[in-house]
């Protein structure tokens, strides 16, 4: 910070105009505003031009680095091999990181990632968390440093001490229509991920009903600017566009979540969850130079599940956060809802449709999710569905179970996931979109 | 006001992605603000979103209502003329106000004129007003009333009564870089007309590079949407575009310009000042239904400045509000800078530029105008414009004359005085715009 007082609106004025602002002066306006020095009304306007004239990659990357220096940097520099990360646009059933992290710690490769809670159609993997009885999700930075030295790996909370500047700049982003930006959602995100210190990052970007994106052009241009981002600061970044269209897995709901990762680690999950955890694990093996190809990677993946050293590493996780570590080998010890039903076919036919937003919100009616930061969770509610796309049903066969507190919240929820399902007569094309691989443009 | 709560942020998404506002969403987001129940950081957000998206001319004129209802709305309706009102977008030396109230009262019609300070380059009415010795411009509405009974006319201050939503606003676009936005200028200026009850107004809207919008397309933008404001409040309303590119008249300081207005109401003043407001006047004559056409207004708005009709009135309403009215036949009376010089002109030749804003701006430097709010005023300097575009002028001519208080600044403002002189060898060609009308669109 310089002696010469800050033209806040003279910098409003060129934003508005179109013209990017520098990173002395992104820093100047998020540190100033984080100090309280930068009135609230002048960062909504400005947040409000961001939004009309968008920023440059340059810009995007100068505005990032001002959020990483509101607060702490971690470093990993001092282990001998690379610290990775990952993130999620997070979407419906979503407990890939529940997967990915004690199976690439296993692999050697140091893995602290911090996670957000759920709001709205989606879940967040703090509350999936704290389903096992005892785990804590809050540790400080000296105690993660111990932790991540000793076994690897750590799953908690956004730390306070980093990046400071984006929860308050998010909080009056909620409040004035300024949520939705793609540099300031590149910047929020990938902000987190360089103050974390990670040197390899995979970034997840769903697409779909359930996504935060459901447009695939939207989602292909928030990876390119989170690779970009990524890049410029120096890290090895590679972004995975996956589909969000029905939930991921069949498990929604927080305890029904985690028992269906213990299922995963032990060789008898869905499909798709230990598929997509192989992508994002596989793009991390091979940046960090720990496998020659994807292949290679995904079969050393394999053989760390099959070994039993990826539930082992997670047992220990669990134990070295204060949790019961004996929900691996029992994952009835997990907390589960009084009343189960089941939802069932209304005639024969072929699972056409599965909308992964619908079921979200079945599951909030469950009370496994908030509408507002303040609600409570039940974490022990949710929905197993045991149909799912391209699946063939006969009529009265039960397509779904439903974890419920009570009758009344279970009725509630039938008629939603009811909605959720569509039949067709034929059976429909196979629809196993691939990933597309987003990387570093060309020439950077 | 409904009992429903007013959800901001999403008034502000639908501005943010174009969508209008209806007039009652407009009213609850501008009276919410009043009171205090929008937050300032909201408000500046909607504010970059109208910057962003413009408004519809409907939503345009259903903003000016919401401003207009937040405060009292004036009737002349008892009177048996129509009322009219002017407004100018402002400009340098722009006295007109001073002449044209006096001169459309003693033709029979009620005029109350509000008017601003002087800011920047920039004169304001009322700086000019208060060079007459104990004038006074703050009326209440009910002396306001019983004074335009008796004179039938009155210069007064914005009605802090009137449309007190504008204030709070224009404070903070003011600081949020949200100034520049045709319609909220628009409707910034047509709330203040409307509530001010005026059923006949002329728009003065100015051009060039003494003007708030130097380029003609935008003049002709904003006098087009506050034409539509007016007439789609049922307002008989048209718009004068004049040129602002050197200043109006030889005046430019508070009591020189008082000094210009006696001249001209005596007959003896600059053509191009008596021009303006006869083209002003006759417009308001012929829309109020009293002259059938300009040409005949125009004479009849002559004959009552010769027959010292006009100036009597002045003399009138300077004697109702407190003043001097001794200064009308006696413009000594005015204050007088101590120190007169004259900036000469470097050779002969023809004048082909004398630059509106730098005038004004030398005119600041010698304590006539304010940078900001808070300066205080020598009301007795100024410059007098003794060469004007297309004059010629011979070496060691002078081109003006500098009123100052010291003869520091005479030294200061005497470089800024020269720089907007420029002459060419030839004579150049006679440049005179005509004014251009907008009135009512075809239809409406």
């Amino acid at each position: 910070v310089t002696g010469t007082p800050l033209n806040v609106v003279a910098l409003i004025e060129r934003k508005k105009r179109g013209e990017p602002l520098t990173q002395s002066e992104l820093e100047q306006l998020s540190g100033g505003y984080l100090r309280g020095e930068v009135p609230d009304y002048q960062m909504a306007a400005w947040l409000m031009a961001v939004c009309w004239r968008g920023m440059t990659d340059e810009e995007t990357l100068a505005f990032t680095r001002a959020l990483v220096a509101s607060g702490t940097e971690l470093s990993w520099d001092h282990l001998d091999r690379p610290a990775v990360d990952k993130h999620s646009t997070g979407g419906v059933g979503d407990k890939t990181s529940l997967v990915l992290v004690p199976l690439m710690a296993a692999a050697g490769l140091p893995f602290v990632k911090m996670s957000g809670r759920g709001l709205g159609h989606t879940g967040g993997t703090l509350d999936k968390l704290e389903s096992i009885a005892g785990f804590s999700v809050n540790l400080s930075l000296a105690e993660l440093r111990q932790q991540v030295g000793r076994i690897g790996c750590a799953l908690v909370g956004q730390s306070p001490e980093l990046v400071p500047a984006d929860g308050v700049l998010y909080a009056l982003r909620d409040v004035t229509g300024t949520v939705n930006a793609l540099p300031l959602i590149a910047a929020s995100i990938m902000s987190k991920k360089l103050a974390g210190g990670a040197s390899v990052i995979v970034l997840d970007v769903k697409y779909g009903s359930g996504a935060f994106l459901p447009e695939p052009e939207e989602a292909r241009r928030l990876a390119a600017a989170m690779v970009a981002i990524g890049t410029g600061a120096g890290r090895r970044v590679r972004a995975v566009l996956s589909p969000m269209e029905q939930p991921l897995g069949r498990a929604v709901g927080n305890a029904l979540e985690v028992r269906e990762v213990i299922e995963t680690l032990h060789g008898a999950g869905p499909a798709d969850l230990w598929d997509l955890t192989l992508e994002l694990g596989s793009q991390l093996l091979v940046m960090s130079g720990e496998a020659a190809d994807a292949g290679s990677a995904r079969e050393r993946l394999s053989r760390l599940r099959d070994s039993g050293a990826a539930a082992a590493k997670l047992e220990e996780l669990i134990a070295a956060q204060g949790g019961d570590p004996g929900v691996v080998a029992d994952a009835d010890r997990l907390p589960a809802a009084p009343i189960v039903t089941t939802v069932e076919a209304p005639g024969a036919g072929w699972v056409s449709r599965l909308d992964a937003r619908t079921i979200g919100e079945a599951a909030l009616e469950l009370g496994a999710g908030r509408r507002v930061k303040t609600d409570a969770l039940d974490l022990s509610v949710g929905i197993r569905l045991l149909a799912r796309m391209g699946d063939r049903v006969e009529a009265g066969q039960p397509l779904a179970e439903l974890h419920s507190s009570s009758a009344d919240r279970a009725a509630q929820a039938e008629g939603a996931v009811r909605s959720a399902y569509a039949f067709s007569a034929d059976r429909p094309p196979a629809s196993t979109p691939g990933y597309e691989v987003v990387g570093p443009a060309q020439g950077t």
